[in-house]
């Protein structure tokens, strides 16, 4: 790991205000968490006798930064829908109301766009009441947006509404845009928290073990296609292709198949096939068809974009900054029919796409006792004075990291690690399609 | 109704066997319903001094035409997946076995394929054993597959496996092709029972409240989508269209629209509509837009057929013998990407379409109990020695009815009816669009 | 079926008003439906030349009889919860306020009490926005309470207020208190049309198809036990006694066994059973034991009553005026645990009791729509002045049924019929226990 | 933490033959993990210079110990049902046929009776065809039982039998017995690798983040009692009052609690409550009632034991040596009732107790995927020779870990910790009832 790593989190100045919460532990100020964990790094770090890389844990501290009879709070949330939003509002704001008094909420509508004045989103006031049952709903209260907006236009909104901490709700352009604002406002000497809760439904943060909404995505997606097989099977040489989410990382369709159990191949970005030669997808699949006469495929949006590239180069960018990904599932239907027309097998193919069904599910249990817990080290954060980042969890504990680390790289799927070997054994697909 | 109507069903012969059946009440031979049930037609009936139009009750007989010792019954599951068809197909093997003491059983695969033998198709036995769960999974445990077949090669196979009574489970095609099995084998003198189970998730069936599966259908449909409406205000003019099943007949997208109460637009083939015009569609969402900023459109597949004439004539039919649909999805996708780019409104349009989704769940257990009872009524008519019929439901009666009825035309929703009234007045779209 | 059948329904006057309803056919006048169906009653009609029994049809009326202006609504919720109250409240308000342009809508709150000012619930005001979304939850928004008020308070309270048309979900007490207001309304000279939209969970009602709630009731009474074959299997003779609702009649114990089809023996109300003798309960399961290792018993609350008389007698009424019943799944768990001590065979004896969780889930799909059309049906009525009556569905046609005919005698599983030879075959217990 | 913590496992001599793990990384034999990750422990160990506590990580070695065409794996089940056996059960079998070559596998029934010839319980031959849809159900496929049975005679069997490995699947006393087991074993010199994977649905396991089960249980208990809220605001002053699993720790119920953001009052064994006095439950809910008109409590099923002293000291112990809990649901009912009748305030108190409901559901996709993992490393480390032992989860790492440590005490509620907080400002409910 790179010595530029760097896990100490920002803050806007010393806390001179007794915390008023009353209940429970507070989370020292020194209080960290070894990065990692092995043995053999401890040994190292003893050896080195330089100081190990730790991170910040996350919590309630006995003195905070903000008072919160004058503090004013607003939220942002961006990006897709992602099972959890309003379970991460529903708690931040019942945490300010209840834990910290803070009585000023205010929710930005539509993403970015809702500190902007041209688009006439009015803010919504938030108050206990009013998000008390949200959380019984997918989707976000304040909805949301993709794409930037002009740091110095929102700041004005910020600075003019008197906004003292902003929560943003969202993925690694949005947590970007929030890195921006903040330095718009240390810029104007301006002191606001700006602490991010990083939304993403494939789970691919780096430093962050679980994105909130993940588990519910890849259940709700699990769910969805108990009846992919028995359509696959339904039919002669009956294919099923079910899409799902996973840009850069499969990690929801991996989840999935082992939940599942009845995948035959799971494609994901990490892992590259190609269709021709012997050992190709195609050459599986005909096989497959001939002695079990159906194939199940799972398929990760990312999976296959280099096979495509004609048509990638064609596709641009989408409103977030994302390179626009080519539709994998089309280009595999039309692949097999092509495919089993010449050779004249006669395939029935079906294509399935639940994306938009999966990530608007509410939150499942798990998911939404860990928003909450996610949303209230937010508000602890931001309270007590912490900003330019993001709350997240490592080694299974709270903790507070920079948004510059959340947002270096992504997580993917390690082709040699546990996971993809529960695929590998859970589908008895190639190891690899060379 | 016009006077060909003829509710009569033919049988094999005259019942010589004491039925087994030891429990409960039979239905007589003469046991038959009023088709039509108003007051106003009683006394039009009673005036005109002629009987009135009846249909036979299904159930138990004292006495049956077939000894079940040398009874022979076989299953062919035609067409699309459809929830029930398992819970079918097992209450019509605990009924041949349990109550009647058939012990030869079989069950023929991938549809009417698996009545010709150069398809390789082998029968399975079928057992209680075997059948006891497939009613905890959907689809069909015999696979399906689409269009007809040869009747006299099939009835060969029947002739030459001895078998006596065929269920078929299907749609309008797969009756009409036992209607042909009835004729043939008629022809040559065999006494075969072909007694079907009429099978269409889309609930279009003329002579027959309900079909099996239907519930199901809509519910799993209504569930799908309780997130659709999310992800239509989740973003700046958000419109989501969600496609369901009716090809000719709207009833899921209706009864779905209804339950779910969050629907804006439902389209379904019995109701035209037009894009363009001052209450066209693209004006009444447009107006939506600017004043909810979101819109939730449900469509039954069959919509909107009219508007895609150029495409619709190049599509043929599909193996099934149906008119194969132009996508009214993308259809509208398209229309609507066109319309608000040309008039510079932003709008953030999803389709989905969770057909296959829906299909292949398990039956509801409102179904189950239904598809059990459908089942049980199959046997009762096959054992007493009844043909070309399949059984239904009518003014709350289970009822045989001969298989020529049941395939005269199609059941849609009547536009002035209370149904699609509950779809005008849930959404407050307009009545009609010219 | 005696002369003494009434089918016809009070009305307040004749209806004067032109009704808003702008769109479908209306229902005549004088539509009515046959109270039989078959042919052998029709022929019956036929040559007696007297008229047959028939029930008036629901529906919208071209004229009716309050003006929309000036009419005022209440609602009174009484019972225990069954799914889908608020269906039927949210349908009604609807039904009121977009179709006939009511805007004076009352809901009283915890049943007759909030009719009686001395227990201080103020009436809600019941508006769109207000209903919009009650249905997603279970229970009844308004409350609900058991037992009978004095009418003369309540209709004091009616008549204060100024309300015209009472809407009434509940039971047989429920209704019957809905009769004593008619009849002290009409005494006074009051025109307030007093409409029920008949609750009862068991789906007990003589003259009305099914109740509505009843299916999503046992379908999440089947739900709920998915499981407890899995408890009985899970240890060494293992039993499982689940209790489900129906005092009087088995129906959900009945469909849930069906749907189940786990279930060994189901016990209800309408078919007596003993626990001692050889053909006895006990003797039955110990041979269960013996050779299957486990069993599972579902159970009607309202089964076996007579096994526990000296109890009974001792148990009085509760505040609806129902014979209090005896915990007969704890009768049974203390039988079987006495029994199975005694012959020294070690049982694992489990009670299951989810009552509470089934009537407060909200209504299925299937019954949301149900509810929504016996809600508009239960406005058409009351806005063309019908009173005294009930809405229910006969013969698959929504109809007006008079109070006194829908409280006169219970619907209860005829043992000798389709349902019930059903139970025995799911089973396979003995058709009886003596 | 006091010294005798030892976190080394035992193993049963060298490995000697190449894995047969074809796929990605192995696990070091030297790899663990650091027990404590604080930074504050880091550096009080490296100032100490003596070895930090660590854990052995768990997974597949590059050498293993068993040679696996002659290895013959048994299993066996005990306790109470729990979600995600079957998983563990399938996961294991297909591990060891698959990845290793194991062909000899055994399934004990009704846990440990199964290894005593007297009960009569043949084991089952697994193989992968058996285990292939096991995960769809609840429950054991091998069916369970409480207690211990005399090591001896197991070790007979065992010995008798050839069984090389043996996986005990089932809670604390479980892992003793497993313990005994291999103690019995080395006496004798046999070389039979004893492995746990610990199943406690509570949750309550010390060394171990989370047991498998726990998530499913918890979500199924939110899901099941999203209706009893509705339940207590149904009638007039309505307190319901759910019980859930918990014996001597509560997560259940406040993860529960948390989720379903209806509760009002959570009662644990971690935090002792008392009924009377100005501060008590009775004056605290009796308040509720006068200004919120209901109330929903959760109570974990081993709290306020202490209440009911005498009745406890009758109770006893069950057969798997657990003290007896008295019911604590109902004592609060007949609290609640006496207490409301001596004051004259009407109640309507409910009591759900949904437990054996939720122990036996499928598992959810989330502890499907845990469950497997937890079997897979169960079966490398047995096969690599590891005995005496659990597998585990700490630090968000698989871990290996001596039954004598998993067993060494329970996990709590930390009443000062976050959970409890999140309990605490979800219910509003006071933090100490004194």
């Amino acid at each position: 790991m790179p010595t530029r790593i760097n896990f100490n989190v920002e803050t806007l100045g010393k806390c001179k205000y007794d915390s008023p919460v009353k209940k429970g532990d507070f989370t020292g100020d020194s209080d960290r968490i070894l990065y990692e964990i092995s043995l053999e790094s401890f040994q190292r770090a003893k050896t080195r006798k330089s100081d190990p890389l730790t991170m910040e844990v996350a919590g309630p501290r006995r003195e905070i930064f903000f008072d919160p009879n004058k503090t004013r709070a607003g939220f942002v949330t961006c990006g897709g829908l992602c099972p959890g939003i309003n379970d991460v509002i529903r708690g931040a704001v019942m945490t300010l109301w209840y834990v910290y008094g803070v009585r000023e909420i205010y929710g930005f509508r539509y993403g970015y766009q809702g500190l902007v004045p041209c688009y006439f989103h009015d803010p919504l006031r938030l108050t206990p009441q009013m998000v008390e049952d949200i959380h019984k709903e997918g989707g976000s209260v304040l909805s949301s947006s993709r794409g930037p907006q002009d740091p110095k236009v929102m700041v004005n909104t910020l600075e003019r509404m008197g906004i003292n901490i902003l929560f943003t709700i969202g993925g690694d352009g949005t947590q970007r845009g929030s890195l921006a604002l903040h330095e718009e406002a240390k810029r104007r000497g301006l002191k606001i928290a700006m602490v991010g809760v990083p939304k993403t439904i494939d789970n691919d943060l780096c430093f962050i073990e679980k994105s909130f909404g993940f588990e519910t995505a890849f259940s709700a997606g699990a769910d969805a296609l108990k009846g992919a097989h028995e359509e696959a099977v339904g039919a002669p040489n009956g294919i099923v292709i079910v899409k799902l989410m996973g840009r850069q990382s499969g990690f929801i369709a991996a989840n999935a198949a082992i939940a599942l159990n009845d995948v035959n191949i799971v494609l994901v970005p990490e892992v590259p096939f190609k269709l021709e030669g012997e050992k190709g997808l195609l050459a599986h699949i005909e096989k497959r068809l001939r002695t079990r006469r159906h194939a199940l495929l799972l398929v990760a949006e990312g999976a296959g974009q280099e096979l495509m590239e004609s048509e990638a180069k064609k596709a641009g960018k989408d409103a977030s900054g994302n390179v626009k990904l080519i539709d994998i599932g089309r280009f595999l239907v039309d692949s097999f029919d092509t495919h089993f027309k010449k050779i004249g097998l006669e395939a029935n193919i079906k294509y399935i796409d639940p994306s938009y069904i999966i990530r608007s599910v509410p939150a499942n249990p798990t998911d939404s006792v860990y928003c909450l817990q996610l949303a209230q080290n937010a508000v602890h954060a931001a309270m007590a004075g912490r900003t330019g980042m993001v709350v997240g969890q490592w080694n299974n504990t709270f903790v507070n990291i920079p948004i510059a680390m959340a947002t270096m790289k992504r997580n993917t799927i390690d082709p040699d690690g546990q996971l993809w070997r529960n695929v590998l054994e859970s589908t008895g697909q190639p190891a690899n399609w060379e």
